[in-house]
C-alpha cells in the first residue's frame, strides 16, 4: 500500500481542529474525503500534530496511505482540486510503509502572532491575538530564554493526565517585532504537550504586563503546578510552521 | 454638520467594490449603514478611491458627515461594532466641512502581491495573484523604472473615456521579493486611472515572461494605445495601502 508524506497548510478558522470528531468539520476529515475520492475507499490519514480547533498550519505533516499507486509529484494537485480552498497540500513525498509522522524523531516549530495596537486590521484578525495592554518586550524575552533546554512542562499542560511523560526539550524561543504593532513568538522543540505553546505565550504576555515575575517562571518549570503558569492564549493566534524530521536529513547526507 | 476623515481597512473579497451599487454589498454601503446607526439618518460617505470589486485596503480615506457631534476619538470603536468583521475604521480625525478626500492634494500608494511558486498557501490566496511562470525580475525592475515621472497613461486605462485627463505622475515603483515565492509591487503616484495599477502590474508580468520588451514599454507611454500595454492583473492581488495628504503635513509644520 503506497504511503505519502504530505505537507499540509490550512486556515483553521472553520474547523474543529485536526482530528476527526462528530461535532463538525475537521482537517483530517477533509483529507479523508479527498483521499477517498482520489485513492478509493481504503485510505488512512495520520497527522503529526493534532492541532486544536482554530489553530492554523503552514507545515503540518500527514501520512496518507491509499491502495492506488499514484506518482507522488501528482498527489498535491490531485488532492487540492478535491479539498476546500482553506486546506492545501503543498508537498508530497513517498515514504516507507512503516514511517510514522509522530514516532519518527523531529523538531516542531510554532508561531504565535500578537497584535499589540489599539485597532486590529481586518487582515490580521484571523491569525493574530489582539492584546491591547502595553508589553515589556525585554521582560518577555528574558522569561522566554528560561524555557530553552530540557524541562518538565507539566505546569504548561491542560491535559490533566498525571501519568503522561511531561519532559520536553525547547531548542529556541524567538520574540520578534515584525511590525511596530505585531509581535511574533516562534518556539522550536522536540514536542509539545496539549495547549503547551498557548500557555507559554499566555504566560509570556502575563510577564509582559507585570502579572508574573521571572522567579515565578523558574518555579513553574521546577514545580509541576499549572497555577504557576499564566493564561492560555487563544487558538487563532497559533500556526504550526514546520516539522523537521532529522532522520531524513541524515539520510540525505549519506 | 461634523465631518470626520476616516482611515478604513477592509478585505474586499466579499464586496462589489467601494462604491454603492444595486448588485450586491459594497464598502460604502456598509459604512453608510453603520453611519446611519451611529449618527442618525442624515449621513454622507465620500471615498478617496473607488476601489474595484475584490480590491483590498489598509488605508482607504473616507469623509463621513453626520448631524450628531461625537468626539473623533470615539468614532472608530463606535463604528467598528456596527461594521462587519472585514471592514475596520483604524483612525478618525475631525476635518473642515469643505475638506474633500479626492480634491485635496495627495499621494496614493498601492501594493500588488504576486505569488510565484508552484502551490499557493491558503494564507496567501485572498490577497495575492498566483502567477506560475518563471519571472525575470531584473527585466521587471528595468521596465518599472520607466513608469516613474509624469506621463500620459492612456495606454494603462480601461475607462475608454477619451475626454478624460490621462496625465499622471508616478513617484516611485518598488519591486521586492518579500519571500522567495512572493513578489510585492508597490506604486506611489498622484492619482491612478481606472484599472491603471492592475494594467501596470499585468504589463510588468508580461515583461517578466518576455512577452513585452523594454521598447514597447516606452511606446506604451508615448502612444496612448491600450494594445501596447499588457493584460489586466486580477483584482484580488491589489491593496490600497496609504493616501498621504500633503497639505495637512504643511499645516503640521507651521
Amino acid at each position: 500500500m503506497p504511503s505519502y508524506k504530505l505537507t499540509v497548510a490550512y486556515i483553521g478558522t472553520e474547523y474543529c481542529g485536526f482530528q476527526v470528531q462528530p461535532n463538525g468539520p475537521t482537517i483530517q476529515g477533509e483529507l479523508m474525503k479527498a483521499g477517498i475520492s482520489l485513492f478509493g475507499e481504503d485510505v488512512t490519514v495520520t497527522g503529526a500534530s493534532r492541532t486544536d480547533s482554530g489553530v492554523h498550519a503552514k507545515g503540518q505533516v500527514v501520512v496518507l496511505k491509499g491502495s492506488k499507486d499514484i506518482p507522488a509529484r501528482k498527489v498535491p494537485m490531485a488532492m487540492n482540486v478535491r479539498l476546500p480552498d482553506d486546506i492545501v497540500i503543498v508537498d508530497a513525498q513517498p515514504v516507507a510503509d512503516l514511517w510514522h509522522p509522530r514516532y519518527c524523531n523531529h523538531h516542531k516549530t510554532y508561531e504565535y502572532k500578537i497584535f499589540n495596537g489599539a485597532i486590529q486590521f481586518p487582515q490580521d484578525k484571523k491569525d493574530s491575538y489582539h492584546f491591547k495592554r502595553q508589553l515589556d518586550i525585554g521582560a518577555m524575552k528574558e522569561a522566554a530564554a528560561k524555557y530553552v533546554g530540557t524541562h518538565d512542562f507539566e505546569s504548561y499542560s491542560s491535559s490533566g493526565k498525571s501519568t503522561e511523560d511531561t519532559i520536553r526539550t525547547i531548542y529556541w524561543v524567538d520574540i520578534t517585532e515584525v511590525r511596530p504593532d505585531m509581535l511574533s513568538v516562534r518556539v522550536c522543540g522536540n514536542g509539545f504537550l496539549y495547549n503547551m505553546v498557548r500557555i507559554m505565550v499566555g504566560t509570556l504576555l502575563d510577564v509582559g504586563v507585570g502579572k508574573i515575575d521571572q522567579g515565578t517562571i523558574e518555579c513553574s518549570l521546577s514545580e509541576r503546578n499549572r497555577a504557576l503558569a499564566g493564561h492560555t492564549a487563544p487558538a487563532h493566534g497559533l500556526t504550526l510552521l514546520e516539522i523537521d524530521y532529522m532522520d531524513e536529513k541524515e539520510k540525505d547526507r549519506v
